[in-house]
């Protein structure tokens, strides 16, 4: 997969490397390329940014130097993304889909955004992080590709997993415990030390269950559930109705 | 305010000396300390990981380094949040929260995430960015650093705002543009180019409503509307229904 990111600030990109993302670039899974496209300006001061219209605080990006940073790059079957609050929320399931593209291109915006006929004219995807606001795209768009990067073949790996990943079944994930059994007198669940397999594919399963109802009941309308988890779900709601 | 930063790859915040993390550290407005947790761990390794109780692929981070670490930072009244899908969804409005606080410490995951007891006996907040998955906390710790920093007093300076970023008023922001006027063809809205204050103070009212009508109407339930947006949004709920 190839990543191309328009940003102002190329050097944030280094905490890449110390993450998935890196291991990903060195086995070739992925090209990373961080392009400035204040190297685009023709102004001679490499001015990139202008008052807005009809007045308002901060400053906007121009239409000229990113325009002409994408018309730099090599035409592709590609997404272009811009991280924006008013886009659409980004979500593991867009992360799968993402995982599947050629190249994903991602612009990143800084002060109060850019001029509206870049997101008209360039932008296949308007994508909101979630309901906040940052002080540019660099972060948003760091995150996204980790969410993605991660899930391209051969990148995690066998020693780890995305398959029983929150949100991969539908699902939060279950709690996770490692040794020693008993730390500062808070001890493991005796069922996960049972060495039963059976009981503990149950046990992980109410408590993805539970988690779940408790504190993202809206991800169960969506979530493929048999009628044992139903059962399971009717006998804790009953209970929290006590 | 004091920001502290439990992790594994301290390097990877370096990202944020290129942003206005950098300048409210150096205006003073905040401390931030990265921590990291493997100089606590008492194997002579420096191991940090162990298997997962009841099996499953991936490593887990062992309570030990992590008690240590949390028991060595000065007590204080504080927020420690670690950043998890399964927890409360990341919001502007917990961001205003947390930009209140004297001290944030941030626990960072990474591989499976943090034994269990680490949340239940360490953690005041267990936050998730997004309905997404990431290698580590670290990408999610950083976004989160950023939207709170930005509103801290004077961080963000005379020359920029949040008062009008989208959530702040409870509705997605109005397109913006700058110059010039005319770009490949494409214009700025003629009433931007006015300079009738009023006229455009409408525009923008009306297209933050109509974005959010389109894009987000969940936000319309509790944004604080006037008569005159409301028959606005009932005006551009007939047209849709054409």
């Amino acid at each position: 997969m190839n990543i191309r990111v328009l940003t102002l600030f190329p050097e944030m990109f280094s905490a890449l490397d110390h993450s998935i993302v890196k291991r990903a670039q060195d086995d070739q899974h992925v090209i990373l390329e961080t392009i400035n496209f204040r190297d685009f300006s023709t102004n001679r001061h490499g001015k990139v940014d202008d008052y807005p219209y009809g007045g308002g605080a901060g400053m906007l990006l121009t239409p000229q130097p990113v325009f002409d940073a994408m018309a730099s790059l090599p035409e592709r079957k590609r997404r272009i993304i811009v991280m924006t609050p008013t886009g659409k929320r980004f979500s593991q399931r867009m992360a799968e889909e993402w995982a599947n593209e050629e190249e994903l291109v991602f612009l990143c915006g800084h002060y109060e955004g850019f001029d509206q006929r870049i997101h008209d004219q360039l932008v296949t995807d308007e994508v909101s992080l979630g309901d906040f606001v940052l002080t540019g795209g660099e972060l948003a768009a760091m995150t996204m590709i980790d969410a993605v990067v991660r899930l391209l073949p051969d990148v995690l790996g066998a020693s780890a997993s995305h398959e029983d990943d929150s949100f991969s079944t539908g699902l939060l994930e279950y709690p996770h415990y490692t040794r020693p059994a008993e730390y500062k007198g808070y001890r493991v669940p005796d069922v996960l030390l049972s060495g039963n397999h059976a009981r503990i594919e149950k046990w992980r399963r109410e408590q993805s269950l539970k988690r779940t109802y408790e504190r993202r009941p809206d991800l169960l309308v969506d979530a493929s559930l048999t009628d044992e988890d139903q059962r399971y779900l009717d006998s804790i709601s009953g209970l929290s109705n006590d």
